[in-house]
Protein backbone atom coordinates (compact mmCIF):
# COMPACT_ATOMS: atom_id res chain seq x y z
CA UNK A 1 0.00 0.00 0.00
CA UNK A 2 2.89 2.46 0.31
CA UNK A 3 3.71 2.42 -3.27
CA UNK A 4 0.49 4.35 -3.54
CA UNK A 5 0.02 7.63 -3.47
CA UNK A 6 -3.54 8.49 -3.02
CA UNK A 7 -6.27 6.63 -1.37
CA UNK A 8 -9.76 7.79 -1.38
CA UNK A 9 -12.95 6.25 -0.21
CA UNK A 10 -16.44 6.26 -1.49
CA UNK A 11 -18.93 6.18 0.48
CA UNK A 12 -22.77 6.86 1.19
CA UNK A 13 -24.63 5.61 4.13
CA UNK A 14 -27.58 4.98 1.94
CA UNK A 15 -27.31 2.13 -0.44
CA UNK A 16 -28.00 2.53 -3.98
CA UNK A 17 -27.61 5.84 -4.81
CA UNK A 18 -24.83 4.81 -7.84
CA UNK A 19 -22.10 4.75 -5.41
CA UNK A 20 -20.68 1.95 -8.18
CA UNK A 21 -21.11 4.22 -10.75
CA UNK A 22 -19.86 7.47 -9.39
CA UNK A 23 -16.65 5.13 -8.13
CA UNK A 24 -16.40 3.98 -12.04
CA UNK A 25 -16.38 7.30 -14.07
CA UNK A 26 -14.39 9.12 -11.36
CA UNK A 27 -11.48 6.46 -11.89
CA UNK A 28 -11.82 6.56 -15.26
CA UNK A 29 -12.19 10.30 -15.71
CA UNK A 30 -8.97 9.83 -13.37
CA UNK A 31 -6.94 7.70 -15.59
CA UNK A 32 -7.87 9.14 -18.70
CA UNK A 33 -6.03 11.82 -17.94
CA UNK A 34 -2.77 10.34 -15.96
CA UNK A 35 -0.88 7.82 -16.72
CA UNK A 36 -1.81 3.80 -18.07
CA UNK A 37 -2.45 1.51 -15.29
CA UNK A 38 -1.47 4.24 -12.22
CA UNK A 39 -5.50 4.03 -11.23
CA UNK A 40 -7.03 1.83 -9.07
CA UNK A 41 -10.38 0.56 -7.64
CA UNK A 42 -10.78 -1.37 -4.79
CA UNK A 43 -14.59 -2.90 -4.84
CA UNK A 44 -14.88 -3.52 -1.14
CA UNK A 45 -18.91 -4.39 -0.99
CA UNK A 46 -18.42 -8.10 -0.29
CA UNK A 47 -22.20 -8.76 -0.69
CA UNK A 48 -22.95 -7.31 -3.64
CA UNK A 49 -19.79 -6.42 -5.56
CA UNK A 50 -20.70 -4.57 -9.39
CA UNK A 51 -17.40 -2.76 -10.48
CA UNK A 52 -16.13 -5.98 -12.60
CA UNK A 53 -19.79 -5.99 -14.33
CA UNK A 54 -19.86 -1.95 -15.12
CA UNK A 55 -16.04 -2.08 -16.14
CA UNK A 56 -16.80 -5.37 -18.53
CA UNK A 57 -14.83 -7.57 -16.74
CA UNK A 58 -16.84 -9.61 -15.74
CA UNK A 59 -15.57 -14.14 -15.53
CA UNK A 60 -12.24 -12.60 -14.95
CA UNK A 61 -9.98 -13.84 -12.24
CA UNK A 62 -7.37 -12.53 -10.39
CA UNK A 63 -3.91 -14.06 -11.08
CA UNK A 64 -1.54 -15.37 -8.85
CA UNK A 65 2.48 -15.05 -9.41
CA UNK A 66 4.97 -15.44 -7.19
CA UNK A 67 5.05 -11.85 -5.24
CA UNK A 68 1.26 -12.33 -4.50
CA UNK A 69 -2.56 -11.76 -6.19
CA UNK A 70 -2.28 -9.46 -9.06
CA UNK A 71 -5.31 -7.67 -9.53
CA UNK A 72 -7.62 -7.74 -13.23
CA UNK A 73 -6.81 -5.06 -15.61
CA UNK A 74 -9.58 -2.99 -17.02
CA UNK A 75 -9.70 -0.25 -19.87
CA UNK A 76 -7.10 1.76 -19.70
CA UNK A 77 -4.99 -0.13 -17.49
CA UNK A 78 -7.38 0.26 -14.17
CA UNK A 79 -6.19 -2.06 -11.66
CA UNK A 80 -9.53 -3.80 -10.12
CA UNK A 81 -10.05 -5.99 -7.33
CA UNK A 82 -13.29 -7.17 -6.39
CA UNK A 83 -14.86 -9.98 -4.42
CA UNK A 84 -16.82 -10.93 -7.52
CA UNK A 85 -13.68 -12.12 -9.00
CA UNK A 86 -13.39 -14.83 -6.23
CA UNK A 87 -17.13 -16.62 -6.48
CA UNK A 88 -17.96 -19.61 -8.49
CA UNK A 89 -21.24 -18.03 -9.92
CA UNK A 90 -22.97 -15.39 -10.28
CA UNK A 91 -25.95 -16.68 -8.00
CA UNK A 92 -23.44 -17.24 -5.37
CA UNK A 93 -24.22 -14.70 -2.30
CA UNK A 94 -21.40 -14.00 0.39
CA UNK A 95 -23.32 -15.15 3.58
CA UNK A 96 -20.29 -14.00 5.89
CA UNK A 97 -20.59 -12.08 9.47
CA UNK A 98 -18.45 -9.30 9.97
CA UNK A 99 -15.17 -10.44 11.12
CA UNK A 100 -14.69 -12.73 7.68
CA UNK A 101 -15.07 -9.48 6.24
CA UNK A 102 -12.39 -7.71 7.74
CA UNK A 103 -10.38 -11.24 6.90
CA UNK A 104 -11.09 -10.36 3.30
CA UNK A 105 -10.58 -6.69 3.28
CA UNK A 106 -7.44 -7.00 5.11
CA UNK A 107 -5.91 -9.05 2.20
CA UNK A 108 -7.41 -7.47 -0.80
CA UNK A 109 -4.85 -4.29 0.51
CA UNK A 110 -2.34 -6.46 2.35
CA UNK A 111 -1.92 -9.63 -0.50
CA UNK A 112 -2.73 -7.59 -3.84
CA UNK A 113 0.06 -6.27 -5.77
CA UNK A 114 -1.34 -3.20 -6.21
CA UNK A 115 2.34 -1.57 -7.68
CA UNK A 116 3.02 2.27 -8.26
CA UNK A 117 -0.66 3.53 -8.60
CA UNK A 118 -1.46 7.08 -8.35
CA UNK A 119 -4.43 7.18 -7.06
CA UNK A 120 -6.83 4.06 -5.07
CA UNK A 121 -10.53 4.41 -5.16
CA UNK A 122 -12.21 2.25 -2.37
CA UNK A 123 -15.58 1.37 -2.99
CA UNK A 124 -17.49 0.76 0.59
CA UNK A 125 -21.21 -1.12 0.36
CA UNK A 126 -23.35 1.30 2.13
CA UNK A 127 -23.81 2.10 6.33
CA UNK A 128 -21.36 2.21 8.92
CA UNK A 129 -20.63 -0.94 9.69
CA UNK A 130 -18.22 -3.39 9.29
CA UNK A 131 -16.79 -3.12 6.27
CA UNK A 132 -16.52 1.33 6.18
CA UNK A 133 -15.16 0.28 9.80
CA UNK A 134 -12.36 -1.70 8.92
CA UNK A 135 -11.34 -0.05 5.45
CA UNK A 136 -10.89 3.33 7.65
CA UNK A 137 -8.96 1.02 10.33
CA UNK A 138 -6.44 -0.41 7.89
CA UNK A 139 -6.18 2.65 5.74
CA UNK A 140 -5.20 5.78 8.47
CA UNK A 141 -3.00 7.11 6.21
CA UNK A 142 -6.31 7.73 3.81
CA UNK A 143 -6.28 10.95 2.09
CA UNK A 144 -10.17 11.43 2.26
CA UNK A 145 -13.47 10.38 1.67
CA UNK A 146 -16.64 11.25 -1.10
CA UNK A 147 -19.86 11.35 -0.15
CA UNK A 148 -22.39 10.18 -2.72
CA UNK A 149 -26.15 11.04 -2.12
CA UNK A 150 -29.07 11.57 -4.26
CA UNK A 151 -31.47 14.50 -3.11
CA UNK A 152 -34.09 13.13 -1.35
CA UNK A 153 -34.63 14.33 1.97
CA UNK A 154 -34.53 10.22 3.14
CA UNK A 155 -31.20 9.46 1.25
CA UNK A 156 -29.57 13.06 3.21
CA UNK A 157 -30.60 11.54 6.36
CA UNK A 158 -28.39 8.53 6.07
CA UNK A 159 -25.89 10.26 4.17
CA UNK A 160 -25.26 12.71 7.18
CA UNK A 161 -24.83 9.90 9.38
CA UNK A 162 -21.89 9.17 6.47
CA UNK A 163 -20.47 12.41 7.60
CA UNK A 164 -20.36 12.10 11.27
CA UNK A 165 -18.79 8.43 10.88
CA UNK A 166 -15.98 10.00 8.26
CA UNK A 167 -15.33 12.88 10.98
CA UNK A 168 -15.70 10.47 14.54
CA UNK A 169 -12.74 8.80 13.19
CA UNK A 170 -11.06 11.52 12.03
CA UNK A 171 -10.74 10.77 7.87
CA UNK A 172 -11.61 14.14 5.80
CA UNK A 173 -14.50 14.49 3.54
CA UNK A 174 -13.21 15.23 0.21
CA UNK A 175 -16.90 16.08 -0.54
CA UNK A 176 -20.49 15.52 -1.66
CA UNK A 177 -21.93 14.52 -5.35
CA UNK A 178 -25.09 14.15 -6.16
CA UNK A 179 -26.46 11.78 -8.16
CA UNK A 180 -29.31 11.52 -10.15
CA UNK A 181 -30.15 14.78 -9.90
CA UNK A 182 -33.04 16.05 -12.05
CA UNK A 183 -34.00 14.13 -15.19
CA UNK A 184 -34.80 16.17 -18.79
CA UNK A 185 -37.48 13.96 -20.84
CA UNK A 186 -35.55 13.27 -24.08
CA UNK A 187 -38.29 13.95 -26.21
CA UNK A 188 -40.06 17.18 -24.85
CA UNK A 189 -37.60 18.59 -23.22
CA UNK A 190 -39.53 18.72 -19.51
CA UNK A 191 -37.41 18.63 -16.52
CA UNK A 192 -39.10 16.12 -13.90
CA UNK A 193 -37.07 15.96 -10.53
CA UNK A 194 -37.51 12.41 -9.75
CA UNK A 195 -35.52 12.05 -6.64
CA UNK A 196 -35.90 16.24 -6.25
CA UNK A 197 -32.58 18.36 -6.84
CA UNK A 198 -30.55 20.37 -4.75
CA UNK A 199 -30.74 18.30 -1.51
CA UNK A 200 -26.70 17.30 -1.51
CA UNK A 201 -25.87 20.61 -1.77
CA UNK A 202 -28.09 21.97 0.59
CA UNK A 203 -26.76 18.93 2.45
CA UNK A 204 -22.97 20.22 2.14
CA UNK A 205 -23.76 23.84 3.32
CA UNK A 206 -25.49 22.53 5.86
CA UNK A 207 -22.31 20.25 7.68
CA UNK A 208 -20.03 22.74 6.28
CA UNK A 209 -18.04 20.24 3.81
CA UNK A 210 -17.33 21.27 0.51
CA UNK A 211 -19.94 19.84 -2.52
CA UNK A 212 -18.31 18.48 -5.79
CA UNK A 213 -21.12 18.20 -8.12
CA UNK A 214 -24.40 16.91 -9.56
CA UNK A 215 -25.02 14.01 -12.01
CA UNK A 216 -28.55 14.04 -13.29
CA UNK A 217 -30.30 11.01 -14.08
CA UNK A 218 -29.41 9.45 -17.47
CA UNK A 219 -30.87 6.49 -19.04
CA UNK A 220 -27.72 5.61 -20.59
CA UNK A 221 -25.76 5.05 -17.36
CA UNK A 222 -28.39 2.39 -16.37
CA UNK A 223 -27.37 1.09 -20.23
CA UNK A 224 -23.93 1.39 -20.34
CA UNK A 225 -23.11 0.04 -16.82
CA UNK A 226 -24.88 -3.20 -17.46
CA UNK A 227 -23.19 -3.60 -21.02
CA UNK A 228 -19.74 -2.88 -19.05
CA UNK A 229 -18.60 0.38 -20.52
CA UNK A 230 -18.01 3.39 -18.48
CA UNK A 231 -20.97 5.65 -19.30
CA UNK A 232 -17.66 8.70 -19.90
CA UNK A 233 -15.99 6.90 -21.83
CA UNK A 234 -19.81 5.38 -23.50
CA UNK A 235 -20.86 9.18 -24.23
CA UNK A 236 -18.02 11.33 -23.61
CA UNK A 237 -19.85 14.59 -25.27
CA UNK A 238 -22.71 14.29 -22.59
CA UNK A 239 -23.73 16.57 -19.49
CA UNK A 240 -23.09 13.65 -17.00
CA UNK A 241 -19.54 13.48 -18.46
CA UNK A 242 -19.56 16.96 -18.36
CA UNK A 243 -20.27 17.18 -14.58
CA UNK A 244 -17.88 13.64 -13.77
CA UNK A 245 -15.14 15.83 -15.30
CA UNK A 246 -15.88 18.98 -13.28
CA UNK A 247 -15.76 16.56 -10.55
CA UNK A 248 -12.37 15.29 -10.77
CA UNK A 249 -11.17 18.58 -11.09
CA UNK A 250 -11.80 19.72 -7.87
CA UNK A 251 -10.84 16.36 -6.12
CA UNK A 252 -7.35 17.03 -7.79
CA UNK A 253 -7.34 20.37 -5.88
CA UNK A 254 -7.81 18.73 -2.82
CA UNK A 255 -5.40 16.04 -3.41
CA UNK A 256 -2.74 18.69 -4.92
CA UNK A 257 -2.97 20.74 -1.46
CA UNK A 258 -1.29 18.08 -0.02
CA UNK A 259 1.37 16.36 -2.37
CA UNK A 260 1.88 17.38 -6.28
CA UNK A 261 1.68 13.54 -7.51
CA UNK A 262 -1.09 13.68 -9.14
CA UNK A 263 -0.59 17.32 -10.31
CA UNK A 264 2.77 15.62 -12.09
CA UNK A 265 0.70 13.09 -13.52
CA UNK A 266 -1.36 15.67 -15.48
CA UNK A 267 1.50 17.85 -16.47
CA UNK A 268 3.26 14.77 -18.04
CA UNK A 269 0.08 14.40 -19.82
CA UNK A 270 -0.86 17.51 -20.87
CA UNK A 271 2.90 17.64 -22.16
CA UNK B 1 -43.35 -13.48 18.43
CA UNK B 2 -45.50 -16.19 18.61
CA UNK B 3 -48.48 -13.73 18.99
CA UNK B 4 -47.37 -12.42 15.61
CA UNK B 5 -49.39 -15.10 12.95
CA UNK B 6 -47.01 -13.61 9.59
CA UNK B 7 -43.68 -12.79 9.30
CA UNK B 8 -42.03 -11.10 6.32
CA UNK B 9 -38.85 -10.19 5.16
CA UNK B 10 -38.38 -7.96 2.66
CA UNK B 11 -34.30 -8.20 1.39
CA UNK B 12 -33.23 -6.90 -1.99
CA UNK B 13 -29.08 -7.68 -2.11
CA UNK B 14 -28.46 -4.58 -3.48
CA UNK B 15 -29.77 -1.22 -2.10
CA UNK B 16 -31.65 1.83 -2.93
CA UNK B 17 -33.86 -0.69 -4.69
CA UNK B 18 -37.05 1.10 -2.79
CA UNK B 19 -37.23 -1.75 -0.33
CA UNK B 20 -37.85 0.41 2.52
CA UNK B 21 -40.74 1.92 -0.06
CA UNK B 22 -41.88 -0.73 -0.66
CA UNK B 23 -41.76 -2.10 2.69
CA UNK B 24 -43.81 1.06 4.31
CA UNK B 25 -46.56 1.09 1.19
CA UNK B 26 -47.13 -3.07 1.44
CA UNK B 27 -47.62 -2.59 5.39
CA UNK B 28 -50.06 0.50 4.48
CA UNK B 29 -52.00 -1.47 1.86
CA UNK B 30 -52.18 -4.51 4.56
CA UNK B 31 -53.32 -2.24 7.29
CA UNK B 32 -55.88 -0.70 4.74
CA UNK B 33 -57.48 -4.31 4.46
CA UNK B 34 -56.88 -5.53 7.83
CA UNK B 35 -58.09 -4.22 11.49
CA UNK B 36 -56.51 -1.35 13.28
CA UNK B 37 -53.04 -2.09 14.78
CA UNK B 38 -52.65 -5.88 13.04
CA UNK B 39 -49.41 -4.94 11.05
CA UNK B 40 -46.06 -3.98 12.19
CA UNK B 41 -42.94 -2.91 10.39
CA UNK B 42 -39.19 -3.92 11.97
CA UNK B 43 -37.00 -1.82 10.50
CA UNK B 44 -33.86 -3.92 10.74
CA UNK B 45 -31.31 -1.31 8.69
CA UNK B 46 -29.33 -0.78 11.68
CA UNK B 47 -27.12 1.94 10.01
CA UNK B 48 -29.68 4.01 7.87
CA UNK B 49 -32.90 3.33 9.13
CA UNK B 50 -35.39 4.93 6.97
CA UNK B 51 -39.12 3.47 7.82
CA UNK B 52 -39.88 6.72 10.92
CA UNK B 53 -39.09 8.97 8.39
CA UNK B 54 -41.35 7.73 5.88
CA UNK B 55 -44.55 7.33 8.13
CA UNK B 56 -44.47 10.42 9.83
CA UNK B 57 -42.63 9.13 13.29
CA UNK B 58 -39.43 11.09 12.75
CA UNK B 59 -38.90 12.34 16.62
CA UNK B 60 -41.39 9.78 18.51
CA UNK B 61 -39.37 7.41 21.32
CA UNK B 62 -40.22 3.91 21.85
CA UNK B 63 -42.04 3.87 24.80
CA UNK B 64 -41.12 1.56 28.18
CA UNK B 65 -43.73 -0.19 30.37
CA UNK B 66 -43.50 -2.79 32.85
CA UNK B 67 -44.23 -5.59 30.28
CA UNK B 68 -41.14 -4.39 28.11
CA UNK B 69 -41.00 -1.76 25.69
CA UNK B 70 -43.68 -0.72 23.09
CA UNK B 71 -43.56 -0.12 19.10
CA UNK B 72 -44.46 3.18 18.35
CA UNK B 73 -47.52 3.91 16.77
CA UNK B 74 -47.97 4.95 13.15
CA UNK B 75 -50.86 5.77 10.78
CA UNK B 76 -53.75 3.15 10.94
CA UNK B 77 -52.53 1.80 13.78
CA UNK B 78 -48.67 0.37 12.02
CA UNK B 79 -46.92 -0.87 15.21
CA UNK B 80 -43.18 0.39 14.34
CA UNK B 81 -39.89 -0.39 15.50
CA UNK B 82 -36.74 1.29 14.29
CA UNK B 83 -33.00 1.93 15.68
CA UNK B 84 -33.78 5.78 14.25
CA UNK B 85 -36.55 5.91 17.41
CA UNK B 86 -33.23 5.31 20.07
CA UNK B 87 -30.65 7.93 18.03
CA UNK B 88 -29.83 11.10 19.96
CA UNK B 89 -30.14 13.15 16.72
CA UNK B 90 -30.52 12.48 12.78
CA UNK B 91 -26.72 12.48 11.99
CA UNK B 92 -25.78 10.17 14.52
CA UNK B 93 -24.05 7.20 12.98
CA UNK B 94 -24.28 3.51 14.20
CA UNK B 95 -20.67 3.02 14.17
CA UNK B 96 -21.33 -1.44 14.95
CA UNK B 97 -19.58 -4.01 14.00
CA UNK B 98 -21.70 -7.23 13.09
CA UNK B 99 -22.21 -8.51 17.10
CA UNK B 100 -24.24 -5.84 18.39
CA UNK B 101 -26.10 -5.50 15.61
CA UNK B 102 -27.05 -9.11 16.33
CA UNK B 103 -27.81 -8.17 20.09
CA UNK B 104 -30.09 -5.12 19.02
CA UNK B 105 -32.27 -7.18 16.37
CA UNK B 106 -32.35 -10.09 19.09
CA UNK B 107 -33.86 -7.59 21.55
CA UNK B 108 -36.25 -6.04 18.77
CA UNK B 109 -37.94 -9.42 18.44
CA UNK B 110 -37.47 -10.91 22.19
CA UNK B 111 -38.07 -7.40 24.21
CA UNK B 112 -40.57 -5.44 22.30
CA UNK B 113 -43.97 -5.83 23.49
CA UNK B 114 -45.64 -6.21 19.54
CA UNK B 115 -48.74 -7.62 20.70
CA UNK B 116 -51.58 -9.44 18.78
CA UNK B 117 -50.41 -9.41 15.02
CA UNK B 118 -51.49 -10.10 11.91
CA UNK B 119 -48.91 -9.55 9.92
CA UNK B 120 -44.95 -8.14 10.77
CA UNK B 121 -42.94 -6.93 7.75
CA UNK B 122 -39.20 -6.72 8.33
CA UNK B 123 -37.08 -4.42 6.19
CA UNK B 124 -33.68 -5.74 6.10
CA UNK B 125 -30.75 -3.92 4.78
CA UNK B 126 -28.86 -4.73 1.51
CA UNK B 127 -26.69 -7.82 1.58
CA UNK B 128 -26.19 -10.87 2.83
CA UNK B 129 -24.62 -10.16 5.78
CA UNK B 130 -25.02 -9.46 9.57
CA UNK B 131 -28.58 -8.25 9.80
CA UNK B 132 -30.02 -10.61 7.27
CA UNK B 133 -28.44 -13.48 8.93
CA UNK B 134 -29.44 -12.84 12.03
CA UNK B 135 -33.14 -12.37 11.03
CA UNK B 136 -33.23 -15.17 9.33
CA UNK B 137 -31.80 -17.46 12.40
CA UNK B 138 -33.74 -15.70 15.41
CA UNK B 139 -36.97 -15.95 13.18
CA UNK B 140 -36.83 -20.00 11.97
CA UNK B 141 -40.85 -19.86 11.60
CA UNK B 142 -40.69 -16.76 9.10
CA UNK B 143 -43.50 -17.32 6.01
CA UNK B 144 -40.80 -16.10 3.29
CA UNK B 145 -39.10 -13.29 1.92
CA UNK B 146 -40.11 -10.60 -0.73
CA UNK B 147 -37.47 -9.94 -3.05
CA UNK B 148 -37.13 -6.37 -4.67
CA UNK B 149 -34.89 -5.73 -7.60
CA UNK B 150 -34.90 -2.67 -10.04
CA UNK B 151 -34.89 -3.74 -13.63
CA UNK B 152 -31.19 -3.38 -14.50
CA UNK B 153 -29.29 -5.70 -14.89
CA UNK B 154 -26.31 -5.06 -11.63
CA UNK B 155 -29.40 -4.97 -9.69
CA UNK B 156 -30.55 -8.20 -11.03
CA UNK B 157 -26.66 -9.80 -10.63
CA UNK B 158 -26.78 -8.74 -6.99
CA UNK B 159 -30.43 -9.99 -5.86
CA UNK B 160 -29.86 -13.43 -7.65
CA UNK B 161 -27.49 -13.83 -4.55
CA UNK B 162 -30.01 -12.53 -2.35
CA UNK B 163 -32.44 -15.47 -3.93
CA UNK B 164 -29.26 -18.28 -3.28
CA UNK B 165 -29.13 -16.78 0.09
CA UNK B 166 -32.73 -17.32 0.86
CA UNK B 167 -32.65 -21.13 -0.43
CA UNK B 168 -29.65 -21.89 1.39
CA UNK B 169 -30.77 -20.88 5.12
CA UNK B 170 -34.49 -23.07 3.61
CA UNK B 171 -36.68 -19.60 3.87
CA UNK B 172 -39.51 -19.69 0.95
CA UNK B 173 -38.89 -16.74 -1.39
CA UNK B 174 -42.56 -15.35 -1.85
CA UNK B 175 -41.80 -13.45 -4.83
CA UNK B 176 -39.83 -11.13 -6.74
CA UNK B 177 -41.09 -7.36 -6.78
CA UNK B 178 -39.55 -4.96 -9.75
CA UNK B 179 -39.06 -1.04 -8.47
CA UNK B 180 -38.79 1.67 -10.37
CA UNK B 181 -40.05 -0.18 -13.02
CA UNK B 182 -40.58 2.38 -16.46
CA UNK B 183 -40.95 6.00 -16.52
CA UNK B 184 -43.40 7.94 -18.39
CA UNK B 185 -42.85 11.89 -18.82
CA UNK B 186 -46.26 13.60 -17.07
CA UNK B 187 -45.40 16.33 -19.84
CA UNK B 188 -45.88 14.54 -23.18
CA UNK B 189 -46.60 10.75 -21.77
CA UNK B 190 -42.92 9.30 -23.40
CA UNK B 191 -42.06 6.40 -21.91
CA UNK B 192 -38.38 6.46 -20.62
CA UNK B 193 -36.70 3.48 -19.17
CA UNK B 194 -33.98 5.00 -17.17
CA UNK B 195 -33.33 1.57 -15.24
CA UNK B 196 -34.80 -0.69 -17.82
CA UNK B 197 -38.10 -2.27 -17.85
CA UNK B 198 -38.76 -6.48 -17.08
CA UNK B 199 -35.58 -7.76 -15.84
CA UNK B 200 -37.59 -8.42 -12.85
CA UNK B 201 -39.77 -10.50 -14.10
CA UNK B 202 -37.28 -12.41 -16.59
CA UNK B 203 -34.72 -12.71 -13.31
CA UNK B 204 -38.16 -14.68 -11.57
CA UNK B 205 -38.64 -16.61 -14.50
CA UNK B 206 -34.73 -17.45 -14.35
CA UNK B 207 -35.10 -18.79 -10.74
CA UNK B 208 -37.89 -20.32 -10.69
CA UNK B 209 -39.55 -18.07 -8.46
CA UNK B 210 -42.98 -16.26 -8.38
CA UNK B 211 -43.16 -12.67 -9.88
CA UNK B 212 -45.13 -10.04 -7.57
CA UNK B 213 -45.58 -7.19 -9.71
CA UNK B 214 -44.26 -3.94 -11.12
CA UNK B 215 -43.99 -0.47 -9.32
CA UNK B 216 -43.75 2.65 -12.11
CA UNK B 217 -41.33 5.45 -10.90
CA UNK B 218 -43.08 7.68 -10.06
CA UNK B 219 -41.81 11.53 -8.63
CA UNK B 220 -44.35 11.72 -6.31
CA UNK B 221 -43.20 8.34 -4.27
CA UNK B 222 -39.96 10.03 -3.39
CA UNK B 223 -42.01 13.76 -2.37
CA UNK B 224 -44.52 11.60 -0.35
CA UNK B 225 -41.55 9.69 1.36
CA UNK B 226 -40.21 12.61 2.21
CA UNK B 227 -42.78 14.07 3.71
CA UNK B 228 -43.90 11.08 5.89
CA UNK B 229 -47.08 10.31 4.00
CA UNK B 230 -46.78 6.56 2.44
CA UNK B 231 -47.72 6.65 -2.03
CA UNK B 232 -50.96 4.65 -1.29
CA UNK B 233 -52.11 6.96 0.79
CA UNK B 234 -50.97 10.49 -0.61
CA UNK B 235 -51.85 8.68 -3.96
CA UNK B 236 -54.42 6.52 -3.66
CA UNK B 237 -55.47 6.36 -7.45
CA UNK B 238 -51.82 6.37 -9.17
CA UNK B 239 -50.89 3.42 -11.17
CA UNK B 240 -48.23 2.71 -8.03
CA UNK B 241 -51.41 2.01 -6.20
CA UNK B 242 -52.73 0.29 -8.57
CA UNK B 243 -49.38 -2.07 -8.39
CA UNK B 244 -49.23 -2.11 -5.00
CA UNK B 245 -53.01 -3.50 -4.36
CA UNK B 246 -52.35 -5.80 -7.00
CA UNK B 247 -49.12 -6.74 -5.09
CA UNK B 248 -50.45 -7.41 -2.17
CA UNK B 249 -53.15 -9.50 -3.39
CA UNK B 250 -50.52 -12.20 -4.45
CA UNK B 251 -49.07 -11.92 -1.01
CA UNK B 252 -52.31 -12.58 0.60
CA UNK B 253 -52.99 -15.80 -1.90
CA UNK B 254 -49.28 -17.26 -0.61
CA UNK B 255 -50.20 -16.40 3.21
CA UNK B 256 -53.78 -18.33 2.63
CA UNK B 257 -52.12 -21.52 1.11
CA UNK B 258 -50.79 -21.94 5.16
CA UNK B 259 -53.19 -20.32 7.27
CA UNK B 260 -56.38 -18.72 7.08
CA UNK B 261 -55.43 -15.55 9.83
CA UNK B 262 -54.87 -13.12 6.58
CA UNK B 263 -58.16 -14.17 4.85
CA UNK B 264 -60.42 -13.61 8.07
CA UNK B 265 -58.94 -10.13 8.64
CA UNK B 266 -60.19 -9.21 5.12
CA UNK B 267 -63.68 -10.83 5.67
CA UNK B 268 -64.47 -8.86 8.68
CA UNK B 269 -63.18 -5.50 6.92
CA UNK B 270 -65.55 -6.64 3.84
CA UNK B 271 -69.28 -7.00 6.21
Amino acid sequence: MNKVQHKIAVISGKGGVGKTVVTVNLAMAFAKHGIFGRVGILDADIHGPCVPKMLGLKGQNLRVGPPGIFPAIGPLGMKVVSMDFLLPSQESPVIWRGPLKMAAIRQFLSDIVWGELDLLLIDLPPGTGDEPLSVMQLLPEMDGVIIVTIPSEVSQDVVKKAVTFARQLDVDVIGVIENMSGFVCPNCGTRVDIFKVGGGEKMSKELGVSFLGRIPIDPSICEDSDRGLPFIVGHPNSLGTESFTGIVEKIRGFLNQGSRCLSISREKEVN
